[in-house]
Formats: structure tokens, C-alpha cells, sequence
């Protein structure tokens, strides 16, 4: 195994599990490992990853730490949500978007410094090991992938933190416990999964939540926000312009405020079991409800209802890992020919948990109120609704003529 | 026109419109006009509507008054909420899926008393008189179709009330005034729509709701509530059996004292402009959270992404009328086969305008826990993540080296 | 009506059908009728339809002539083929994907001239109506149109000779019998519809092909042609670079003398009945067989099976005239976005009514020789699919085990 | 690995390779092996393969001979062309539609005998192994599997034959040199795949089929065939009444004497790579066109187009194994809830590899001439065709307006 790997770029949190694999892949392969480390949102310092990757004798120059947030939101959120994406009915994909971006750039750095392998610290049964590496295949066919989860001897946390102590990594006193969760963070969302969530009977503590005040505790009157849209993307809250990253921090703010965006649900993994995830997604709750909103004046129903059709295979094309897959690049070409017109305002009230639409207005609106109620002599006349039935209706007429009916 | 026809059979609630029409009627085919008065759950007394038919005319034997709740909710309701049905996303179609029922039962009583046409009171610029004549000509396909609406001349609210004093029709006080919107109700839903809403920029009036109380005047602390499923229908509600329409009734109860199930949406009409539209539908939005919460735990992946790949057309199907066509029978024929497993118990969360599941278990759950964590002699193995990733990531990586990547 | 309509431009062909409608429209709409007849590679002079318009008095300045082949098969006909497109699995959509562009060319000439309305001589009982109309509707919002076979009472074919003659409308001598079917051609192909072939039962006559030799009566050695394909579009035939319209007639050449394209079928109009039509599409069979051969090489497995998920959809929308809808757009968008690769050569046996691909070579290949047979250590490992079948097994598994299987 | 396993089931054809298996297993196990040879329609004689069973010390209470002709057609082959199936537009599924039959019957023979594990010949390249496994392990989820080619070290030819010497295993004669291509036969077809069909540039040699003499050998007149359906299937032929499987026969037989069902083909296995396969399925080819044809006439509009939009998905299901999933058993309710009025003759004329219908008649038909030619006072009035399209067009228009068209 040591012999063939000359180069390997890590995905590098700086916490316990992946300074452990750090230093694993340092003894195994006997090579050079690049850490990287990404800013996407997830509300961590990344300047002590940089120090303990340092502590582990990565060069400073084998460092790369990025700030990708404007990029996540930009290219990666903003498009999912032109589609109005939900898996399975509710889950808004908050941890799937992300790793699309992480394999993108860490493949990006791989070719920089010539690293032969990636590495990453998801484990053997979820469903991030696939959308990284389906990532890192698509982008650079002749990657090595090295999964340590699903290779080492270190799968108890015992062994782990034996193993971390073993080689002086730095243990966070609140890591030596086992972990009632696990989560996954990034501007999107934060994610919950595992132990003390695993009897989908019963309901999460409230003090698990941290992006959002419960929806008890959230202010007793309502808020009311207004997104603007441009080709289907959100540009302003409140009428401040603000970046895409801008966007959603803003709209996280005032989801988490009101107790938006909470999420508890059974999901099915690609690689094949159900599972149980609870998700906080406050700004995304909020730019779903907008951008159908914005869509329901702007869009053509026929465009509408073949959006509609595709979305859940889109989504599952995300969450199953299949970002830079040929077909998702094909159902995002037929999204994005959709948006041209899709600009405006929408008004949404939050309040304690809800994000309502109350009102949507539009340069491009296709509503207007002298069409619902329009003279005889106008667009519509009521009796071309005759032929119109009529017509529909023939099929169904010789159909049931042909049972004898 | 008046010569052809025989006998009318025609939907009347006992209101002004169909007074008027029931009048018109017998003025204009100068020949029996039978009503017919269903109680589908619209909270109404309906003996008044006897009363006013046998004032205009109409012998007693030809007065027919129906109580179809359990059939609607069992035959219409049910059927519709095992595939998750939601209409551009959001609306959950509490309108259209009663228009099918009151078709069927006309056509019924025109068949027992030999009546050669049926009529309704929708108008012409809206769905429902596609739906009702739909229904008509799929199950009678030689039936004659009177809409006064898209006919007659009293197509101001002037000329009706005009009419309805020139012949002796009873005019409620509240209904002298031009409403501020039009109204549809049963057990499932209450629309608004009109006058007063259709600025889509303005959010309706607290004062016009009638089905639940607003968010902010719901109890502070949240209402839980357990409903148990059969086969993907619900059966009953915190431990208590209960027939169709008494569950929706109880779930009602439920949702309204918490502020839930309100919608404000502007939506696609199938004769093909963009309407604004206001729905309060408080049991219906408890009962889709639950079944997609017992879905999430009985119901195989393959079989659950299927249904919600062909949810937005069903849905399409039903708002559009096509509830007795080939194709909502054959995509019903799919639904209902993925059901039989669905079976358990879902516990909500209601609070101030949200319904949200927060655990659900089942004799049929394909979720365990041992799974999400099992050992590596048990179903999964981890090492078993690698193939999996590389045979799905082989086209990817071939398609790469295509482009020279 | 005739105060209303100051300009019509009609789609004339110079037929008697449409010479009786040009005076038709002239007589009773009183003002002055522009013509326009257009070179679709129907197969007939057009010089002709000049004449006869200047004889009914049209003046020279507004007869439009256009040749309008190339912006057909390039920008209606390739289109169209890059998805695969086959009507209720057969029909290669001749009749239909020709009307759009008719369509286009007759608004055009309207905001030309300044005219307010357009006509055309389709019936009231066909799908070419609609064509038209959507088209007419589609690009001039507020175009006034005149269908006069929905209007007038020459129904029948003595009135309309009548009237021919009445008018000093020259007959042809072959149009004074009843044609046995009439026919619709372009470069694509030529259909027949009607009496003669009314009886779905009774197998067409040998003589009323004019496309196409009789399979029985091609020749007894095969043909063997290559088409070169850039970008989904075929760009050579046999090594010679050709223009869209050549390469189609170049095919129809090849096809007609192998008895290639025929086509009987009983097909559902978008106006509700069933009709019987029989098509000759030489070129176009060869073109779709050759099309799908080229992408069998060079196309992701995920994009083309996305491709042929939507393309009954895509059709239905061609078939029923909505070509220039948004949805039709933006699948056309997902379609031309999969077509960057698809280059290279197609070798097709023609023989006695078929056109069989046996031969496909690509620059951008995707099929390699050595993946099928590759040794251990290349991209595929057989291990791997080990692994892979565990995965896509495992929730089957859970759910037998669920069943107690 | 010798320890764990006690008994397994080996589909066993009696050929060379499976032969060596059957060895293998015994010495490698060291437990009983039974034997399941079946005959659906692959045309070889199994009583060879009882022998020679026998002499590799198999008991006779150990070999299961069964002869699934009538089952494979009836409850795999025809519920399979109710759908059109079609993979990638144009392969019948010949090889993959037996699989599921293979491994249900294996399956049944393991619970009989009491078997933990089964066992089968395919490779670890192709897509056999996967439709073998998933159905294993839908119907049994506890079975062990045990597949030879990928686990053991004989993966040369000549590795092969030298361990077939030494254990004393009969080599036919026509199998020690390399076979220019592999084969698989049912009832449905015969596929070759491998060595001489590796160019896809490359047309294959005449003499390699099996199942039909080439088009231009076949009869210069044409043969006529009349196909009779009841609800979906194929009941009788030419008048006469005929099981499932007789029916096939049939067809093939006509089929093969006009040289029909040849097919040529790359297609993408799921395991992820392209291959080059050719394929006989006369009968199937002939049955697909009439059962399209009984369609045509009996089958409404909507339930055809929703049967086109799924059967793509139904197809690529069966070609990746998944014939007992939930879903495919979800979409198979579907169809077949299509299929009732489905009854009726289609004719047919085969020349020279092709079939085409040249007549369809229905007792349930719901063409019917006067419909399309019918009175203006009858079920279709021209005048309806303006409503029609004025409300179809709407939402275009008013698109177009909004865009200032």
C-alpha cells in the first residue's frame, strides 16, 4: 500500500478525527500530505486547524486554507435552489450541496502540487464518502482515493483517542466523551445524526439545536422580510443588495431568530439504509418559500410543472453524490433556461418556526388582476371555456362509449 | 335551446347563485329541474337548501340532500393524500378533489331519474366547471351540459340580484353587498378567492379566516398528537379509531385550535391564467406531515422516489379535472400498490401554524437502529462502500478521460 | 365581422383550398390579403402560387416566397432529432415540427406589412390548427386569426367547387374528383390521412407512395452509407460535407430507393379522437437510427437515459404544437446540452424497408475495447462489484427481511 | 471460507464453465452441491446436463431439471411487452428478463433443500451477476452468495481448461479454442457478446447468427401474420389459440424465416461501462410491433402517453436487475391496470427484417371512422376547436405580452 501514493491532499477539519488520520496517512504512506481546509460557513476558526497541521509537521506551504463561502452559495446553493429542491418531500440537502465544492477544490490543489491521492474523513456507511469521491473521480479520473474509515484498525472511539494519544495530537476535552451526535456544518445548514437520535420515536432535546431559538422561545410577533430576485437568484433582503454568501447569512439570521428551518426526519442513504438526521436550515427555509413565491407570478405554468417533475430525480441526483454528473449538468441547463424572467420581491412573514408568503410583486409578473376578472371582449372569453372542456373531455367520452357508459 | 332537453339534474347548495340558476333553469328548458345538495362537510345546515328548492317548485321527490362525508374523505380524500399530493408545490387540492364526487353523484341521481342534462354554478374563467364536466362526460358520456354561467346574460352582480327580487328568490342580508371574496368549503379545505385578495402584494385580512385561528393567538405551548396508519391511510388519532371523515374532522379540531394549515398562494388555473388563491386547511397539512413520516420509516427508497417522481403530474391530474381519466386511475393503481406496508404511528408537534413530525414507529419499520451502526459481519459491510462508489463512478470517470481530463 | 380585420396574411399554397380561402378573405373581410407560400421541401413549384395569387388580384409586393429548407431542418428538424423523437413510440413527427416554423415566417410577414390577422386553410377537426395557432399566439400575442373551415359553410367538397367556380377559381382537372387522402409534405416527409385509408384494417395501396419504393421492389444487394454527426447534428453523408437540407435529401434519396420510412399508424390527435395516418419519412428513419448510433459511443449513460425519460414528453409537446412554449424551450435546453460529444461516424445498412446501424466510430469515444476486457488492475476491478451489488442490494434485503423472508 | 457454508444451489447449464463451478464448489466448500439446470427455450437438450451432473457425484435427489418455458413468458415476458419495454430505444431485454426467473426458481430450490447458499456462472464485468444477486437477496435476504468468477484464480482460458484436465471434466470439442463470441439464449432471443464483436466499426459476420437467416436470404414475398390480444398478451396466432409460450415459439418462428429481430447495438451495462452487443428476437420484435398496435386503437390517450413517460424507467429496472423492487412492481400495477380493453387483432407483414402492422380491429376499439369525419351536430363540433386553442394558447400570450411582444 505504502509503496504507490506520493502525494495525497487531505480534507482537513483540524478536529480529533481528521488530525488522526493526518497522522495516519503520514505513517502508512510515508509521503507528503497537503491539508486543506474550507470555509463554507460552518462558523469555525480555521486558523487552529492551521497551527495543529503545522504541530503535525505539514509544511506551511502544504497548507491551504480557503474561504469558499461566496463560491458555495453561488454556485452551488443558489442553483439547487433555482429548482426549488427537496429530497424526499422535506430535506433541503443542506450536507449533500457541499461536498461537490470540498471535492472540486481539494482536486483543484491536488493538481496544483501534484498529489497523486485525496483523502477524506467521512465514514464507511453514510453518504458522504460518495459524493466526495464521485467528486474527486469526476474531476480527475486517474485519482487515487484513500477512505481511512473504511481501511484502518481504529474504528472504536477507544482505539481513536488511544491512537491520538498515542501520537501527541491535541484531544479537546469535550472530544474524550463520546458524542450524544454528530454533526455537519456549513452556511447552509447544520446537520444532527447518530446516537442519541436513533429512536426516530423519540424527539430531540431542545438544547441539541444551535442555529435556531425554539420556535416557543422565538418573539411573539411576527417578522416580515422581503427578498428580492434577479433570474431566480436572491440579490437583496430588505432592499440592502448583498452578495450570495451575504444573502443567506442574512436570511440565517432571521430564520434562527424566529425558530425557521428545523427539520426531523427518517432519510434514505444512497448506500442503501434509512436513517435518521434532524437538520437546522433557517435562511434556506426561508429562500425556498421565496423563490416559489417568485416563481408563482413569474413563471410559466408549462415551465412550473416541468420543473416540478424534475426536481425529485434532481434532487436525488445531489444527494446521491452525482454533482458533476452529465445528467445533473443536463437538468440544470433545462433549471437555469427558466430563470430569465423569474425577478422580483417577495414578502414573507417569520414567525415562531413558519415562513409564510404573504405577498409577491413583479416587473415580469404574469398575474394581473384585470385577467382574473377581465371583460368578455378581452384576453378571455368565458365561452371559449366550452370548446376547451369539450375538447379535453372527447377522449374521455369515447372511452367511456366503448364500455358502454 | 329549450326544446332539447328533458329533465335537469343540478348542483345546488341552496344559495343565491344556485337559486337563481335553479330558477333560470326552469324558465329557460321550461322542464324538471331536480337539485341536488351534498353535505361533504362544508358546515352547513342543508335543510334550508330543502326548504328553498321546495319553495321554488322542485317536488319533494325530486329534492335529493346526501351526506357523502365518508365517502369523500375514503374514495377522494385518502387516495389522494397516500401519494403526497401538493399542487405546484404547495397546495394540497382541497378544492378540486370534491369537484369529482359531486359529478359522480349527479350523474348517479340523472341516471336513477332519467334526467338527459345536468348543470352546476361555476363560472367560466375558473376550474371547476372543467372539473365538473369532466366528470359528467367520463361517466355519462351522452349527458348535456348547462352552465349558465358561461350562457346567460346576468353576468353582473346587479343583474342577478335583479333578477333574483323579479322572481321572488329569498336574498340573505349578506349577500346584497358584493363580497369582498368567493368562498368553497368541505371537510378538507376552505378557499378564498376574489375581489378583496387580488392584489397578490397585500396579505389578506386576519377577519377572513373561519377555520383556524391566526398563528399568533394559538396556544403557547404546542399540542402533540399521535395518528396511526393502515395501509397508508389513517385509521386513528391519539389511540382512537376512527372512521375517514372523523379522523379529517378531528385533525381539523386539532389544527385549527393551533393556527395551522393556512396557504396563500397565486396559482396556475388550468384554462390558463395565474389566480390568487387563500386556503385554510388545517387537518390536511397535519395528515400529509404524518403520512410522509410513516412513509419515511415502512416505505422502500426505490418505491418512495418513484411516488414522488409521479406526484406533481397526479396532482396536475386532479387539479385539472382528470380524476375519472385512464391515467389517474393507472398512476392511483401505483400509489396504492407501494401502501400495503405502511402501517404504524406518527406523534406531531402542533405549534402556532406548524405541524412537525417528531417521531414515528411502525411493525413494518425498515428503519433499526442496529443497521445505522451495525457490526461488520452483520448486512453491511463497509468495506462494500468502495465497489459501490467505483462502479457508480465508473461512466463518470471514463467521460473524464474522454475529455482528457 | 368584417369591420374588424384591416391586413391578413395567409398561408397560401396555391391549391384550390386555399385559393377558394384567399377569396374567401377577400370578399369577406374586404381588405387586402398578403400571401405567402413557402418552399419547405414540399416538392412543388411555387411559381405556380404566384401566379395564382396575382390573378385573384394580389398584388406582386404582397406575395412572399420564401425558400425556407435550411432554417427548417436546422433550426426545427436537427433540433428535433437531437432528442430521439418519436411520437407514441413510431411517429417521427413530420407533419408536426414543420407548422412552427410556418408559423414564425407568417408572423414575421405580418409585422412586415402591418397586418392584424393571419389565416390558414387547416381543418376544425385536426391537430394542424392548433399548430398554427399556439405558433400565431405564441410570437404576436394580440394577432387576430381566421381558421375558415371553422367558419364558413363550405363544408363540403361541392360547395367549395362551387364556390371555386362561382369565382373563377381555375380547378385542377384532378382536383374536381374526391381525392382518396389528402397529404402534407415537407422535406421530413409526406403523410396521408383520410378515406381511403379510414379503415385501420385494410393495408394502404401500393400506389399512393410517392416517397418510397415498395420494400418488395428495392434492390436485392444492401446500401451502405455513413453519416458524420458534429454535435448531435448531422454535418457529411458518405464523406460529403453537406448543408442540413442536402444531408436530409441526400437521405431521402438513399431511403426512397430502399424502401425505407413507411409508416402506418394509428395515432391520438391533441383535439381528443384517434385518426389513422400513413407517413414516408426516408430520410428521417435513417437519420434516427443513425443519431441513436452515434450517441451509443459518445453519450453518458446518465444523459441518455435522462433523454429518453423526457422525450415522450418532448414529442407530445411537438405533436400538440407547443414548440414554441417554455417548456418545449427549456428541454430543449437539457437536450442540446448533452450533444457536445456526440461526433463522429455512423455506418448504416439500407436493405428492403430497413435502416440497421452496424458500425459507429467517434473522436470522443466512450466505449474502449479494453474496458470490456481490461485486466485486473485498470480502471475496473471485478471485486468491485461485489460491493456494488451489496449496496443496490441491501434495501431490497431490509425489506424482505421487514416481510420475514 | 470452506467453514461457513453447507449447501448451495448452482445454476448449472451444463456447459463447460459451469461445470468447472461445479467442481470448484465442491472442493472449495467441501459441501453439497445441488444442480438447477432450466429450460427456458435456449433450444440445448438437458438431459446431457443430468449426466454430467451425475458423474461430478451429484445425487440425482440433488438435480433439479425444470422446464420454465410457459412460466418465463407468461409471468416475465409478457407483463414485460404490456410496457413496449425498450432499453436505450431499441433492446428487447432479451437476456436481462430472464435473470429474475433464474434466480426465483434457484431461490425456491435453496429453501427446498435446505440450502444456505447459491451460486452462479456469470462474470464480474457484466450485468448478469447484478440481476442473479438482487434477486437472491430480494427473495431471500439471508442467502449466501458465492460467485466463482470473481473469487477465484482461473480467470484465463487456458487456467480453465488445465483445471477442467486435471479434474477429469469433458471439454467439448468446439470449446478448446476461444469461442469468437459468448452467447446467451432463451424463448425471448440469443445475444453475442465478446472478441469478434469488440470494434463497434466492425459489421458481424453472417454465419454467427442463429435464430434467422439474414434479410436478403429470406422469402421475396411478403408473410402476413394475425396477432390476437387479450388484456395485454399475445393469446393466439394466425386463428389459432396458443399458451404464452407457444405463442413465442410461433413468432419466432416467422420471424426467423424473414430474417426479423436482428440487432446491433452499444449499450450501457450498469456496472458502468459500454458495451458492443448483438441480438436475435425475431418473435419478440414482431410482438412488440402488434402489441403497439393493439394499443393504438383500444388504448386511451393519457394512459398511453403516461405508459411511454415510465417505460424507459420500467426498462432500465429490468436491465439493472431490479425485477422484484418495490418499484418495479409499482410500475408493473400501473401498466397493467392499462391493459384491460387492450384485446383485439393486429396483422402483420414480415419481409426482409421487418415487421410492420398493417391492420388493427377491436371489439373495444376506440378509433372509430365516423368519429374523425363525423357531423358537425355529433360528439365533435368545429366550433369547439376555438375555445380549445384560445384557452391553450393563454398562458402563451400572455407570456408573450408580458415579454412586450
Amino acid at each position: 500500500m505504502s509503496g504507490d501514493i506520493k502525494k495525497i491532499v487531505l480534507a482537513y477539519s483540524g478536529g480529533l478525527d481528521t488530525s488522526v488520520i493526518l497522522r495516519w496517512l503520514q505513517e502508512t504512506y510515508r509521503c507528503e500530505v497537503v491539508t486543506f481546509t474550507a470555509d463554507i460557513g460552518q462558523g469555525e476558526e480555521l486558523e487552529p486547524a492551521r497551527k495543529k497541521a503545522e504541530m503535525m509537521g505539514v509544511p506551511a506551504s502544504s497548507i491551504y486554507i480557503d474561504d469558499l463561502r461566496e463560491e458555495f452559495v453561488r454556485d452551488f446553493v443558489f442553483p439547487m435552489f433555482r429548482a426549488n429542491t427537496l429530497y424526499e418531500g422535506t430535506y433541503l440537502l443542506g450536507t449533500s450541496i457541499a461536498r461537490p465544492l470540498i471535492a472540486k477544490r481539494q482536486i483543484e490543489i491536488a493538481k496544483e502540487v501534484g498529489a497523486d491521492a485525496v483523502a477524506h474523513g467521512a465514514t464507511g456507511k453514510g453518504n458522504d464518502q460518495v459524493r466526495f469521491e464521485l467528486g474527486y473521480y469526476a474531476l480527475k479520473p486517474d485519482i487515487k482515493v484513500i477512505a481511512p474509515w473504511r481501511h484502518w484498525d481504529l474504528n472504536s472511539r477507544t482505539r481513536l483517542l488511544d491512537y491520538a494519544e498515542q501520537h501527541q495530537i491535541p484531544i479537546a476535552k469535550d472530544k474524550r466523551g463520546e458524542a450524544p451526535y454528530s454533526t455537519d456544518a456549513n452556511l447552509l445548514h447544520i446537520s444532527y445524526e447518530g446516537k442519541a437520535l436513533e429512536d426516530p420515536w423519540v424527539e430531540p432535546d431542545e438544547d441539541m439545536f444551535t442555529r435556531s431559538v425554539a420556535p416557543e422561545k422565538a418573539p411573539d410577533t411576527p417578522t416580515y422580510v422581503e427578498v428580492e430576485f434577479r433570474h431566480g437568484d436572491a440579490v437583496a433582503v430588505d432592499g440592502v443588495a448583498l452578495s450570495p454568501a451575504q444573502v443567506l447569512t442574512k436570511l440565517n439570521e432571521l430564520g434562527g431568530q424566529n425558530g425557521i428551518g428545523r427539520l426531523d426526519l427518517v432519510e434514505n442513504r444512497f448506500v442503501g439504509m434509512k436513517s435518521r438526521g434532524v437538520y437546522e436550515t433557517p435562511g434556506g427555509t426561508i429562500l425556498l418559500a421565496a423563490h416559489r413565491g417568485i416563481e408563482s407570478i413569474t413563471l410559466d405554468r408549462g415551465a412550473m410543472h416541468l420543473k416540478d417533475d424534475v426536481m425529485p430525480r434532481y434532487a436525488e441526483l445531489i444527494y446521491n453524490g452525482f454533482w458533476f454528473s452529465p445528467e445533473r449538468l443536463a437538468i440544470q441547463a433545462l433549471i437555469d433556461n427558466t430563470q430569465e424572467q423569474v425577478n422580483g420581491t417577495v414578502r414573507l412573514k417569520l414567525f415562531k418556526g413558519q415562513a409564510s408568503v404573504v405577498g409577491r410583486k413583479s416587473p415580469n409578473s404574469l398575474y394581473r388582476m384585470d385577467y382574473v376578472t377581465f371583460e368578455a371582449d378581452s384576453v378571455y372569453n368565458q365561452k371559449d371555456a366550452e370548446g376547451f372542456i369539450k375538447l379535453n373531455a372527447l377522449r374521455l367520452r369515447l372511452g367511456a362509449m366503448a364500455k358502454g357508459l
